[in-house]
């Protein structure tokens, strides 16, 4: 790997391609919210991936730049809209759209957004924009659908696991699996290496999001970022949770479901009791063993892609560093 | 013409492929809301003006039929999404989708319509994707700068006559121009006829918007359907009204100013007053003739597209029956 294909450099060419990026100009109520939700910050993991599959493919990752920051913009208007519903006031610790402007705005900038990651994407070569724009679109769709299925399970007390896994799988993996096989259609690469692609990106993101469940309740205070034991407090229907409703029996499950109907509590002695009952059920292995099947799985895919093992590694290593965050 | 080409027929096969049209199954709470709006009923304009421009270059309409009902599904997710905006409690006579279901559900149906709008283009040959793709999507940002432009509107009383016209070109009338263009384009016209069609329908939906101004104000009362004075009590900044503040002097100016100020009025007396001001300006001459301009203007455009005398009277005598409508 030569100094011109790390990550870094891949990053660097990301930021540049999103700082180049027109959304619009006039009325300034309707693009100024576009540019600061892009420059709110944020890792930029799914361009990252889009880069990174391209170059498996050959040396020309650059024609995957545009591409990549039509799938940015196209998570930021989920994140817009999302934000919308969720009455976030705070968006990576800054306010949201809806907040500093107002909710018709953000509205109506999500939207234009959502065409502005379209636009980005007819960038790509015209062998590859139907499928591109197929896939996108189901995508898309199925983002949708993973948002209303978690707010559908916000008043439901007999989500299951797979319906969990379901929801989560649309709302959040669909897309990592989409920036990766994005990559590696509009590098040439054939179907069954896209697929793989994909299939090992949804897995990673599943993997993902049990640990993002995970560390909310077991991370290190210090590293988390966010506070532990939120999802406790507003009874998020986490895996962790919807694992010990199913586990639970007897007197561990009445004093599970009294602290889920509890009013009034001390949030500190919630946090500390439930996590005490999740301890007794063996949830931290099992979420922990299922995280790691996930991960494994998504390896598994990405081992299968036959191309060149430097380049693969600039991927799995990117990764590696991905799942072993602790924030 | 034959009996298999008359805009009957166009707007039977419309309504059979509108209902054969997929938007997705599950949740329901994402897909439901859009097979309500889509029935809510409607003209089918702008789906109609797209098989016409088809059919004035081939007999092989049917091609268009998918992106018409793309256009229509566009055209709805922007009432969806505008009835948020407006707090509307009613479309066509119903509930609208916010009062029926509620605010996020609205937002989230009219973003996956947006999606559902793109896949049906995708229906587009692979020749002309790339190039309709790009026009409906500059199309959609304009519709959405009208959107935004009209609410700052509400709260400004320096709007210009300019200013009024870029705006209802961009939220009505850029998209009747993009229903023409998008027949041409996918029945193989050359760019000279596409543009021509395209400027001659922007040219008929200002004359169009115009009419509606105007008959909401001289309309029959018997005809129009809704209240006649509406826009008068409510305030709405009509090209009417701003070409009245930009005429009137003196004792009059002050007169019409007093009536947009006043807190509390009968609304019959407020309509009658306004009205006779406009009277006195000459705004409803005024009005017609530039009206009258617009509709010269786009059959002009219309009359320079090099077709078939007969296919185009199907496109013309449609267009002289709906701008000779009295509601």
């Amino acid at each position: 790997m030569t100094s011109t294909t790390s990550p870094l450099v891949f990053l660097e060419a990301i930021h540049q391609e999103i700082q180049q990026t027109e959304y619009g100009q006039q009325p300034a109520e309707l693009y100024d919210p576009i540019g600061y939700i892009m420059n709110l910050g944020g890792k930029r993991m799914r361009p990252l991936l889009t880069v990174m599959a391209a170059y498996l493919f050959g040396d020309d990752w650059r024609k995957a730049l545009k591409p990549a920051v039509a799938v940015e913009v196209f998570h930021n208007f989920t994140l817009m809209h999302d934000d919308i519903m969720d009455q976030a006031p705070l968006r990576r610790g800054q306010p949201t759209v809806h907040e500093k402007w107002n909710h018709n705005i953000a509205i109506l900038s999500g939207d234009v957004m959502l065409v502005n990651a379209y636009q980005l994407l007819l960038d790509v070569e015209t062998p590859y924009l139907k499928k591109v724009l197929n896939h996108f679109s189901r995508t898309a769709a199925e983002v949708c659908e993973g948002q209303q299925l978690d707010m559908n399970f916000e008043t439901r007390w007999d989500v299951s696991e797979d319906e969990y896994m379901e929801m989560i799988k649309l709302k959040t993996s669909v897309l990592l699996g989409f920036a990766l096989e994005l990559g590696a259609i509009i590098a040439g690469a054939d179907d069954e290496a896209s697929t793989l692609l994909r299939e090992g990106g949804i897995n990673i993101g599943l993997g993902f999001q049990l640990k993002d469940d995970l560390l909310d309740v077991y991370g290190d205070p210090v590293k988390f970022g966010k506070q532990v034991g939120g999802d406790i407090i507003a009874n998020k229907k986490t895996f962790l949770l919807i694992k010990a409703l199913q586990l639970a029996q007897g007197e561990l499950k009445t004093e599970l479901t009294g602290w889920l109907r509890a009013t009034e509590f001390d949030k500190q002695e919630k946090v500390r009791a439930v996590t005490a009952i999740y301890d007794q059920l063996g949830i931290r292995q099992l979420t922990e063993e299922r995280i790691n099947s996930y991960f494994t799985q998504g390896f598994t895919n990405f081992g299968q892609v036959s191309v060149n093992p430097d380049r693969k590694a600039v991927l799995t290593d990117f990764t590696e560093q991905l799942i072993g965050r602790e924030s």
